[in-house]
């Protein structure tokens, strides 16, 4: 099959050997597959993307020095079963999935496995039991957002949001737009977002943020104050760069909730007697609960959640290196599909 | 009266003016006072101290350049009251406060202010309606307690403990030792603590905690493994120097909750994919509420909390320059008690 593969901290397009699917396992054909800035952040920091997630304690992890096939915010048809595999859905079904393969004794994490492509490649292998049916009527391409937005709806549900709380999302790019859109889903307003670019901006309102506020023009942290006056901060990072947790720490009012959400890979520096003056506290968050992603899947089905804005372009596998260059200027796009069987 | 000052950052034993009752307020005559850890910082320290406290948005703060008379952990004597001023206490009561002294249009930190002396002098002015009456033969040295073993009960309560979470106390000095009591009074077990230091392991131990480790022998998160197997962490951190953040987010497991309730006046570093690839979070915490201050009193008078142990010396007004150079020292003493007047 054809496949984007990350080889040597580069993407080429290249032929791959099919995957073959083992016992429980589905062969599916990649139909959409998003462009996640964790993607970006693998093709120029695989290596220390590996070492923190091998101090973090991760047992099985993949080899930045062989082949990679990334993709993991998918939507596919089922094209055949392995052998021994039982399963209420049948070829030709469209599915979503959790990015995980359960290949004993270890599980693969699609689009970071050496051994397993991801959904930059024509074709995936996933685990029968996790896949959940695309209902009639939803489009592939928003079926493909449910793995980003639920991203969004982890971090909301993490912050235990109460009635009196006032988010503020610090951050518009596909993992604030997807903590708004969770938000806007939970019911919670006012929702105050915040970012330099004037497209994530209107996102942002599009996704349902109340107010919208450009920090060039006024701290972020002060527009909120002016609709929240008094009441709780729920304060979501998700910008993800050197120094933001310390600047929002600087920032917040007494007794904060900051949700990092946003992917620092580098080091980085707090004072902790800001965060002990006022009894902050820091929630680090990744991925979601398979409940979560369920839920997020019945969000977008149903128009709970409107993900069709956050399309801004359709590219082929040839096309997805330049992708990745276009996705460095975070004015130009929000989330850009990979449809490998556009030719 | 006279009082210990602090002074261009050094203590001096020197006589100072009467302070003189206003309305609301009770002029007490200290009995005993503990010394904490942050006087420690504050004279070392005392510019950053307020500098972090300006930074987090505090509205009144000492200016170090004048005289300060700290002491903040006290049970004293009522000796008169301000005019117009109604309390159901008489003069000679016995009496413990949150060391607030409400002045309009200023709340002053008793022990942190440079217009109202703290608990290193003979005499104080505290709030009338913040006065908590000694119970009836609780020994004033125990009530004298009170403020830092409230601290320790407000981290636990900032936890928000479950019956399945286990406990781990990283330092076991004056605050550590209060975390462990709160922990043994509200009944969670085991708790799991660790030091360096053999007296501190044997206060620990005395004061609840099941498991006490070395980390010179062990890690303390390998001891906790062994008791814990695969129950929730809280980790309570009670040093306060930097490094211990970031060490401690390495080692935690999956979905830890840690308690900073160290003080740390330095930078820190830490790395935030830690945080994220186990989805900690950081709950840094401060002081206690006024509940917890009175349920702390209670819990002293009851017998449910034992502080007799934590008390390891006792010194008047001329010994304190000295007690302040024996404190640096970890397995020297636990809390030192100044009794102003002994003589």
């Amino acid at each position: 099959m054809r496949a984007v593969v990350m080889r040597s901290s580069k993407l080429v397009v290249d032929t791959v050997p099919d995957p073959v699917p083992g016992p429980g396992e589905a062969l599916v054909r990649t139909l959409a597959c998003g462009i996640c800035g964790s993607d970006l952040h693998a093709l120029q920091h695989a290596d220390k993307m590996v070492d923190s997630a091998r101090e973090s304690g991760a047992p099985f992890l993949m080899d930045p020095s062989r082949d990679i096939v990334m993709g993991h915010e998918f939507c596919a048809e089922i094209l055949d079963f392995g052998p021994n595999t039982s399963s209420r859905l049948k070829a030709g079904d469209r599915v979503v999935s959790m990015p995980l393969l359960l290949r004993p004794p270890r599980i693969e994490a699609v689009g970071y496995s050496n051994d397993f492509p991801g959904g930059y490649g024509e074709l995936m292998l996933l685990t029968a039991g996790f896949l959940l049916e695309v209902p009639n009527g939803l489009a592939t391409e928003h079926a493909a957002l449910t793995e980003p937005m639920a991203v969004g709806l982890h971090a909301v549900e993490t912050a235990k949001m109460q009635q009196s709380d006032v988010p503020l999302v610090i951050g518009c790019g596909p993992v604030g737009l997807a903590v708004i859109a969770a938000l806007k889903l939970k019911g919670i307003e006012p929702i105050v977002a915040s970012d330099f670019s004037p497209m994530r901006r209107r996102l942002a309102a599009t996704l349902g943020a109340h107010v919208v506020n450009d920090p060039a023009e006024q701290p972020a942290i002060a527009a909120w104050q002016q609709i929240a006056k008094l009441r709780p901060a729920v304060i979501f990072e998700c910008v993800g760069v050197p120094g933001m947790i310390d600047r929002l720490m600087k920032d917040a009012p007494r007794a904060a909730r900051i949700v990092v959400a946003g992917v620092c890979m580098e080091d980085d520096r707090i004072r902790p007697m800001m965060g002990i003056n006022k009894e902050l506290s820091l929630h680090f968050v990744l991925g979601y609960q398979p409940h979560e992603f369920a839920g997020t899947l019945n969000a977008i089905a149903d128009g709970r959640i409107d993900v069709a804005p956050l399309i801004t372009d359709r590219v082929d596998l040839d096309q997805v290196p330049g992708a990745f260059e276009t996705l460095r200027h975070p004015d130009a796009q929000a989330k850009i599909l990979v449809v490998p069987g556009r030719h």
